[in-house]
């Protein structure tokens, strides 16, 4: 066996893959299905091909060894689960080109650090409403009791459908342990948004995942009759929403970041009422910690001098918040040196999603992603596409970064 | 007896009134209700006390009749029922005020034409979701099959709710009867909004009832993911409804109507998506048809050209409309006088909710109403109010409109 990597064969894997686990609505590897274990049995097949063994941890990560000249390790890892009715790559295009990778990698020879290919455990949450199951167990960020309550759509609890394949929620917080040894972790990853389609670049060094602030805005106006209020004496909750709807752009701009206001709710929500309250969802999103804090203060701001202007009342409430996580900084520019070498040319991006990378670097170890364009920037959907010419690159820039990485981590086990 | 009018005994009978009907959470007068029934022996309690008989028409409505000279009749009139919860004065106001003046009238000596006090059942429509309920069996705007559907919170039918207190609903458009011979119609009510008391008018003219548009707006964009997505280019739909909030302010303004978004609907509506389908409910009202005519062309031009600027879609939906209702020119000026001697000064405006008089006017009854001022202009709530002087000054305007109106009824009648 010649040391020599085939994206082709990657590809060919991913549609075989494909092939397996979608109908006509998409792909449908969500976890704990039936289906998800029909893509995992697919994955173990081709590991047995390959010959390198692999096991199942406590919270259902499958890691995948080659043995190298020191037990430390470099992980390379995806997700083979999708949301319902998904596109077909997303994560598990991660994990085909990691195999590939993998074959390589064992193809060169014994490696001077150990290799795993990891496959995370439900990184969508997409069934119970949790992502970054497996991942959040690995890095240490899994709170049992919070987990037990969850349950699917159809009232199914989250410890049943663990147990159906063969794990105990209890037990997951033990995959912590394979923290142990993990010298760095790379990851590739379809972008999910339009950003490298709309610069011309087919690949991408991610510099990070962006911090979130998610608030309510809730708008206390009066209620009055549409027909006997005149437009003067009115204070029209909708309205105050609708300009902090404008706003947001503007708050975006001036910080570089990204706003959304995802929802709306009006009471009493009559036609034949002005609107009284008016509760708006706002997400909010930074690479920077120091900006991310300061976009939410201008939202606030802006919503009361709103407020004042249409003499209303407003009111915030948290809904949830997470810190930027940063990639290392020698890998990343490891990684931009791999997809030059790769696809001519590269740019650096934040990622606006989360991924099971951001668990693992925020667990200490040196992390890395590589973008992969994504036509229209379409996700979570199974119209979701990319070039074949873009992900044989990408292939061949994963392991361009596995060739620069595995000395680097070989070097820090010494140490 | 002498014929002097005691507008202080009107407040009485409506406080007596309030002590029987209403509750902690205000009045509970709802048609059909034992609490109306008890609303409506008071109101006969009194009519035995003057001595004018009564009768309850095919559609529940109770005429209270004053023979006159000529058979052919003036009729003034209001309604009992109350929303769940409501004010004290609202509709029934209108049959106090209009039982003080049938006392005045009776002791005036026979009339030349017909008096008769009506109470009519159920304006509201509080219960079933359908207003004016007597008042357009009256006026033979009225579908028996159309109402056979109607059922309550409870799941209680109108049917049975009707047949409960003896009418059936079949039987309902047989009260279109009662509009042989009628002359005229006049009805005194509460402004229900707050044009009065701010421009320091006791009473005013109505001009008649608005037109109403009302129409749905889709606004239609692109789902995207809230994190990757770059602002400039999103397709967000609820910030095409944000800009529409503030025009509508611009479209009354310029058409001299009222505008009102009621509702928002956002779609996916979750957090981690930029939205998608915004649906807004618009309600247009103004007295001129023409410019109602107006006002709606120029929001679906307005909604077109933001769809267009905000690179989304746009479609509209009808939800209900009605034409103005214009009352009766000779009347308004008779009444105006008789603002003027009661009050000293009057002004005219147009009614944005819908009446009994509207039913009355549009089934070629010339009618004209009168309105007393209301305290911060709220309605259909406990807290609604009107200073005592004002009630009583109504009363007053009442009575001189009717000694206006009768011999110019009585002329017609001669004709």
């Amino acid at each position: 066996m010649s040391a020599i990597l085939n994206p082709k064969r990657a590809v060919s894997d991913m549609k075989t893959l494909r092939g397996l686990t979608s109908d006509e609505q998409g792909n449908q590897r969500v976890a704990f299905t039936p289906t998800w274990l029909k893509a995992l049995d697919f994955l173990k097949g081709r590991l047995d091909e390959i010959g390198v063994p692999y096991r199942r941890d406590a919270a259902g990560n499958i890691w995948a060894t080659l043995e190298g000249d020191r037990p430390e390790f470099l992980a390379i890892g995806g997700h083979l689960d999708s949301v319902p009715n998904g596109g077909w790559l997303d994560g598990s295009w991660n994990v085909m080109a990691g195999l590939e990778v993998l074959r390589y990698l064992k193809a060169k020879g014994k490696p001077p650090v150990t290799i795993k290919l990891v496959n995370w455990c439900d990184e969508e949450g997409a069934r119970f409403g949790r992502s970054l199951f497996g991942s959040s167990a690995f890095s240490g960020h899994f709170k049992v009791e919070e987990l037990r309550a969850l349950r699917d759509r159809d009232g199914i609890a989250l410890v049943d459908a663990l147990e159906n394949v063969g794990l105990k929620l209890e037990d997951a917080p033990k995959a912590s342990a394979e923290r142990k040894g993990c010298l760095a972790y790379l990851e590739l990853h379809i972008e999910q948004g339009p950003v490298l389609e709309e610069k011309g670049y087919p690949l991408g060094v991610v510099l990070g995942t962006v911090g979130c602030e998610r608030n309510l805005i809730t708008f206390h106006g009066l209620a009055a009759h549409s027909g006997s209020t005149p437009m003067h004496v009115r204070k029209d909750a909708f309205r105050a929403a609708g300009l902090m709807a404008q706003e947001i752009y503007r708050i975006a701009d001036q910080y570089k970041g990204v706003c959304t206001i995802g929802s709306c709710v009006t009471k009493p929500g009559i036609v034949t009422s002005v609107v009284e309250d008016c509760t708006i969802a706002l997400d909010q999103r930074q690479l920077d910690a120091e900006l991310l804090a300061k976009m939410w203060v201008d939202a606030q701001s802006t919503a009361k001098k709103i407020a004042r202007q249409l003499d209303v009342d407003v009111a915030f409430s948290g809904l949830w918040r997470i810190e930027p996580i940063l990639f290392h900084r020698e890998l990343q520019d490891f990684c931009d040196e791999a997809i030059k070498a790769a696809a001519g040319k590269s740019m650096r991006l934040p990622s606006g999603p989360l991924h099971d990378a951001a668990e693992v670097c925020r667990a200490g170890v040196p992390t890395q992603m590589i973008f992969v364009q994504s036509l229209r920037g379409i996700s979570h959907n199974k119209i979701e596409d990319t070039k074949e010419e873009h992900l044989e690159l990408s292939v061949q820039a994963l392991a361009n970064l596995a060739d620069k990485t595995i000395p680097w981590a070989a070097s820090r086990a010494r140490r």
